[in-house]
């Protein structure tokens, strides 16, 4: 066993704070990583204060984890000491199911271990990358290419992949006009991915408050969703749109300015059902259509489509001290665009 | 002018009568189809009755059109007369816009004519099929090859190609565990479609009724919505569903039918908005689409897959006068699978 510094939730409402955890010794196919960075993703928040469902505390929140390989068990044959490192929001799998065979490890029929929060293999509740080592399984394990810091690559394991995941599955790319709801964490991945694969970027941002930094990010256009024209205007003219807006959304009307053969995919999802008029998807034979994460295969090429093109996350890197703050003014959505723990703090 | 026989709705409440309608002198690009038969869809009486939107009376219904063609105006160079002809839902489209052009006309951006109860560039209220004759512009009528009697290949016209069209956008074929929700007008040609594209074909219908039906048609599985175990047993199993309901149904519940990547594409519309679940579509990213009938190259397309596979519909053939009773019977999901006017009644 190894006692690791770490940053917790001890409830779903107290602030978090420090506390020391074990992570297991090392079995044959496990990597022990020395984090040096971990981003703070909305989903850390929503599981920690219960939001999605009652969790068990304490918890280690943190699934966007980059740093290095300090040791290997005896049988690990893809990872080495001293190699650039990331574990994203899954640690373990079945490895057998339809779902595990095809690389999409995130829809594992058995049910797959998170990287906190869920049970794993040995019975312990998986914890976190708030903290100073992690030890996972090494099909488990993201390589992180020279090119790419390691603070600017936390936040693609999770962000990057859910973003890159849904742009490749519906072939965004030249010709493709590709819009984006929604400029926060994953918005802001998703301007950039889909501008580097060659679409026509537009943003759809309640206000055009950032519209300065979205077009430095990528984006063609910006348009802002309060003003009453912008949905006239753009009436039927994208091809693919991107909701990463978890709070309810008028379903319908982002439907409308789809042209035929048109799909919204979500990669967030509201508490509370939505309302949908089925006529809005007869219409142009619009998809509506959800993504979730996506494989380690998949998270491997979007790494190294981000390392090929000099692509990571606009962050702001913190203290550990600083967490409880962070999670307050990503709650109020004041954040460009993702904040990071420098993990050094921690130590 | 040409005055034909025909049978129309006056009001929303009152039944279809005989009554007389004038059909235009032939154009240049015109042809003069003699009609043998016509098949009652459900959207004629939703029509009729005003219940998707208040109608123009009188109206004429019937866009399931089958006959032979008795005249062709002086530039006409794709048919001629004594050819077996169909009309579907439309009879013109502006042809210049993005969609036109691509062949989908069913999505005109400047809005097509419809069969019946639109404004024609005439300026006049279409009229449809439920009538001796009907004029219609070269383009937007259908050659109906050999082997299909006329009585089986109306409904083909408006069911067939509603439900052939997103079989083959989905890529249902030999390996898909494909689902046909309802066995009703469209849900009997979704099973013989997508048995002959080589699909493994399930049926879920409210109870086992038309089971034997089902298997005959050539579905390979039949399960009863009604029995609580169906959707357990089915979880998370088929690639490909097609909802031709158009009652509210549960969205949710057919989504969790669905494996990775699965789709659930409606091609009828409830007429008040239904209730999603966003998580539903992250899981498995599933797709939710909708479709509408289909292009007219797509339909010419499906009539011969059609007949070089002796496929039709199954028809019980009335004379005009049981137009009201049919409506009444359709009402009441008592019809299998589809009312076809007689059109030689109506002389």
């Amino acid at each position: 066993m190894l006692t690791v510094n770490a940053y917790a939730a001890t409830s779903a409402t107290e602030p978090l704070s420090p506390m020391t955890i074990e992570r297991r010794d090392l079995g044959p196919h496990d990597v022990l990583i020395e984090i040096a960075y971990t981003g703070i993703c909305h989903s850390d928040i929503h599981h920690v204060r219960g939001e999605w469902s009652p969790g068990a505390y304490p918890v280690v929140p943190g699934h966007e984890i980059a740093g290095t390989v300090r040791e290997i068990g005896p049988e690990v044959t893809e990872h080495a000491v001293g190699d650039r490192a990331g574990v994203g929001c899954m640690v373990d799998s079945c490895r057998r199911c339809v779902n595990c065979r095809k690389g999409q490890e995130q829809f594992c029929v058995d049910g797959n271990t998170l990287t906190y929060g869920s049970v794993g293999k040995d019975g312990r509740l998986t914890q976190g990358g708030y903290s100073t080592h992690i030890v996972v399984p090494e099909d488990f394990v993201l390589k992180i290419p020279e090119g790419i810091g390691l603070d600017a690559a936390a936040p693609l394991m999770c962000a990057g992949i859910t973003t890159y995941s849904p742009l490749r599955r519906w072939s965004v790319g030249p010709g493709t006009q590709a819009a984006v709801v929604g400029l926060g964490g994953l918005g802001h991945m998703a301007v950039k991915l889909a501008h580097a694969m060659g679409a026509e970027v537009s943003v759809l941002s309640q206000s055009l408050r950032k519209q300065e930094d979205g077009l430095r990010l990528g984006a063609d256009h910006y348009y802002a969703t309060s003003d009453p024209e912008t949905f006239g205007k753009l009436s039927g003219s994208f091809d693919f749109m991107l909701n990463t807006v978890s709070a309810a959304t008028d379903v319908d009307t982002l439907l409308s300015l789809l042209g035929v053969d048109g799909a919204l995919v979500n990669v967030g999802a509201p508490p509370e059902p939505v309302s949908l008029d089925v006529f809005s998807l007869l219409s142009n034979r619009r998809v509506l259509a959800g993504s979730l994460i996506g494989g380690i295969r998949e998270t491997q090429e979007m790494l190294d489509f981000c390392a090929a093109r000099g692509l990571g996350a606009e962050v702001e890197v913190i203290p550990a001290s600083g967490i409880n703050d962070a999670y307050e003014r990503i709650s109020a959505s004041d954040v460009r665009y993702r904040f990071v723990i420098d993990i050094a703090t921690l130590k």
